[in-house]
Formats: C-alpha cells, sequence, structure tokens
C-alpha cells in the first residue's frame, strides 16, 4: 500500500448509487411510492432511462433499461439490482490521471458529459474486484 | 403513487453502500491503495468480516466472505459487486411500520444490531426490484 493516498483528498463523498432494471420501472415505482423519494432529474440515452432521486446529499440513480445497450446487458449478466457507484470529486482531470499513472483500466478515456451538467468517466469493473466505478465532477456543488 | 410520502421524512440520507468479494480482499485493498480510502472500522459476523471505509458523509462498506454465509451466497448467485444500500432513518421504529403497513416484505422482523453501535433491518430485495434495502439507525450521528 503506497505512503501516499493520491485520490483521497480529491474525493469528497459518494454522488449517487445507480440500480439498473428492465422496462416497466418497478424498482423505480417502489422507491417511490414506499419510500416517498422523487424523481428530480430524467435523462434518455441510447438503451436506457436515467432518473436522478436525492437522498439526504446524495442521490439515488434509477437505470431503466428501454433497449439494447448497456443497462439491459448488465440485467442479462447479473439480473436487476445495484449498478454502480459514483464518487464525486474536486478535479476529474486529475483523478484520472492517478488512476492511469496506477495503471488502473478506464472505460472512459477522457471525461465526458454525464446528466446534470456534470462530467464522468467509468473505471473498469476489474479494477475494484467487480465493483462498477464512476467518477463524477459537479461544477456547481 | 399516494399523496402522501410516508418514510421520507425519515430517511436522513445513504449511510452506506456495500459490496461483496471473496476471502483475499482484492476489492477493500483496490479501495484503499488506489482511491487512498481508510477502513475506520471493522467487525467479524459468521462467514464474512465487515469493514467501513468513509467518504465524505457516507460510507463504502467492504463484506469479505470468509465462510459460509449470506455474503457467499450473494457471490456465488450474482459474482462480486455491489451488495446494498443503506439509508440512514431518523426512527428505525415508525420506518418499519411504514413498509409493514405498505406490505412490504421484510426480513428483518425486529430492529437488530449493526456495526458502529446503529441498529439495523433489512428489506426483501423483492420490494425493490432487486435492490437489496437496509434501513439503518445511528442514535450518535
Amino acid at each position: 500500500m503506497p505512503m501516499l493516498a493520491p485520490l483521497s483528498d480529491l474525493i469528497t463523498g459518494i454522488h449517487h448509487v445507480a440500480f439498473a432494471e428492465p422496462a416497466g420501472a418497478i424498482g423505480l415505482r417502489a422507491f417511490t411510492s414506499v419510500l416517498g423519494l422523487s424523481v428530480a432529474h430524467t435523462e434518455h440515452a441510447e438503451g436506457f432511462t436515467e432518473r436522478m432521486l436525492p437522498v439526504g446529499d446524495c442521490h439515488l440513480q434509477a437505470l431503466e433499461a428501454t433497449g439494447d445497450g448497456v443497462v439491459s446487458r448488465s440485467i442479462t449478466r447479473r439480473g436487476p439490482g445495484l449498478h454502480h457507484i459514483a464518487f464525486a470529486v474536486k478535479d476529474l482531470d486529475r483523478a484520472m490521471e492517478a488512476l492511469r499513472e496506477q495503471g488502473i483500466p478506464l472505460i472512459d478515456e477522457r471525461p465526458r458529459a454525464g446528466g446534470m451538467d456534470t462530467m464522468i468517466a467509468f473505471v473498469h469493473p476489474r479494477a475494484f474486484a467487480g465493483v462498477l466505478v464512476e467518477l463524477v465532477h459537479n461544477p456547481q456543488p
């Protein structure tokens, strides 16, 4: 284990936790009707719809598969359920650089636009023993 | 969807997000050495070891299977990866009562002791379309 923790000072918290489910969004409806969470933001992407539900300072992210794509493939492979964890970072470029220096495999080689005006990058799940990790930079926290 | 959100005023945030992995804790070592997170609390249970890594106001919980039990069964079924999401609640008894009134299946019929002096209860994953949900009350927040 290195003496210096290169990323810990860039990580400010958990930005969101995502779950994946098939079209129909039964889980989303349970989180809204049973727990009383509400959808603050909806975004339609290729093959899925993404909805953000605020919980304290974090969000639960509901990923509904609407066609072929990464979400439906994940459901086929693992079943519906938790999909990834997103850490909020102060500086996405520096965070990605720190990962690259350690030889960590990234899914996104460059930051890309995420929902709610964020910039994001996914790390390959083999870096964290099967846990899919996303880094999120929110310019207006 | 009901007009009243019975639980939303009891939920204060995400307490932790847990992932499960086999003995050896390769994922835990990646989260500490690569991301620089640190273990604030360790607890040994029947068949697994649970470690809490603070991230902002939340925690990442590493569940390492050490023998037969719920964690190793989950890994056999779904593979290693994200395991459950735990919501912090102000009043666990009232939260469980609100779930029961809505006919939501609970794994724990009564609150039980969790790590770090908390009281916890798990909801059956079929209530949330495959997402395993835990409720946590922390008497000293």
